[in-house]
């Protein structure tokens, strides 16, 4: 079987492809490596999808998915781990299985560095990736924010204006001033700690008393699927028509850049596969 | 009061920047000429916004507007007129009222409809878009007034005051009686003739004299809301992050171009939200 339209990845960006193509009547492949995004499933709650004020992580994309299947997008677990064109279509070559689609989605979201000791045991309990979704839960707290890549001094600077303290961790080399409301500290984050919430993080310039634990890491290249894909400061080019470089090829979500945000994602999404489906129209035997 | 972030649209993509600005913890306006937007409304069912499989347009815009006013979105019905900025603030002027904010974000929607042929080489020359601006140029003249909307009757009412005689050429269903001074015809309008100003109407319904025709749409030209504002195609034009060439000025939703999609305008409204508060950070006394 061929498919019209493949989408590489089951976060929001790739169910949001997957039901446009749908309403677009094309054959639909979503190949997803896990059952569910994870880090939308860890987020205890989110409050900015629009029409939906308050639900939780895995409630949300599980809505995502189960709309998806009622339009019958064809729905496989596996990791694809290449993608080449032969002729005009697309061979995802996935651990388990191949499969061929005349266009081809890319939402694969990103990957994250190595996780502190008790990272995992915290998310959602004082650990989180957002300070745009979770800050306010901080308000008049104490909390640490590790940053690995630059961006995270604005998330700092964010977070200085609702919590009580912060306490910033450049993994790079600082090279800004991030005023008096922020505490910078050089120092490695070590381990986690805390009973039911995050309590206390230990570093190896000492330890901090914090409620909430916030890290910003960088992206890395998705470029290791597709052969001659444009990427550009680490993450893949688009147009504003979700199109790469590569005719055929469309990209959506956080593999895109920054911001990354489920709304944004799912947006782009939507363009995507309306961007495919014109392909295919416009492309016709 | 100083807000800011002020947006201007009702719509998916002025919700979503409403709520995303709030998330932000900025103070935050919206206004919007109709309760609901139009567009919206009238849909009979939406199947494509993720996580909602099948909702109606007006319960799913009443769905987005209740989730805004939850997290503390100030929301005014006036329509903004024009926008300037002095300093390093900009100025809203609505019909009813006015407000200062520090950023804007455009979120107005499109016209849905047609230019009149004529129309805008007389813009500021007999053609105009405020009854209340511009109405005492016309004291003991005749005026048309062209309605695609209602809300028009009202501005023809004002113009009944003040004009020796006014013409009103409803674009849909009249239902109302609107009083012996106005001259309600039933015709399309097509074109716009005069040598220096404006001086007759064309119509199906025939040819009138008038040296003032105001024009009452859903939504007006984005660009005629504020001076410098880069349009490409007929479209504000914005990169990325949906800044506009102003600094302090982004935009989001279909204003910014096709598709013309929900999902599409709620993730762009985010971004700019975003954006705008990045801004507000980078720009702090």
């Amino acid at each position: 079987m061929v498919y019209d339209i493949a989408i590489v990845g089951g976060g929001p960006a790739g169910l949001a492809a997957a039901v446009n193509a749908r309403r677009r009547n094309k054959e639909t492949l979503l190949v997803s490596k896990e059952t569910m995004s994870s880090k939308l499933v860890q987020a205890e709650q989110i409050e900015n999808y629009l029409g939906i004020p308050q639900i939780s992580g895995s409630e949300l994309i599980g809505r995502m998915r189960n709309h998806a299947e009622a339009e019958g997008v064809i729905n496989l677990k596996d990791e694809v781990q290449n993608i080449y064109q032969e002729d005009r279509l697309f061979s995802l070559i996935g651990r388990e299985n191949a499969f061929q689609a005349k266009t081809v989605v890319l939402a694969p979201g990103i990957s994250t560095t190595a996780e502190i000791v008790g990272e995992a045991d915290f998310v959602g309990r004082g650990v989180s990736y957002c300070a745009t979704c979770d800050g306010m839960f901080f308000k008049g707290k104490a909390v640490a924010m590790i940053g690995y890549i630059p961006e995270a001094e604005s998330e700092a600077a964010f977070l200085s204006e609702i919590c009580a303290q912060v306490h910033y961790f450049p993994q790079y080399n600082l090279a800004t001033e991030l005023g008096p409301k922020v505490n910078v500290v050089h120092g490695k984050p070590q381990k986690i700690l805390g009973r039911d919430k995050v309590e206390r993080l230990i570093t190896s310039a000492g330890e901090f008393e914090v409620s909430g634990i916030f890290i910003e890491r960088a992206g890395r290249p998705a470029n290791e699927l597709l052969d001659g894909l444009q990427i550009e400061n680490g993450f893949i080019r688009v147009d504003f028509a979700q199109a790469t470089n590569l005719p055929g090829v469309f990209a959506a979500g956080d593999c895109t850049g920054k911001p990354w945000q489920i709304s944004r994602a799912v947006g782009q999404g939507q363009v995507a596969a309306l961007s495919a489906a014109h392909f295919l129209n416009d492309n016709q035997d």
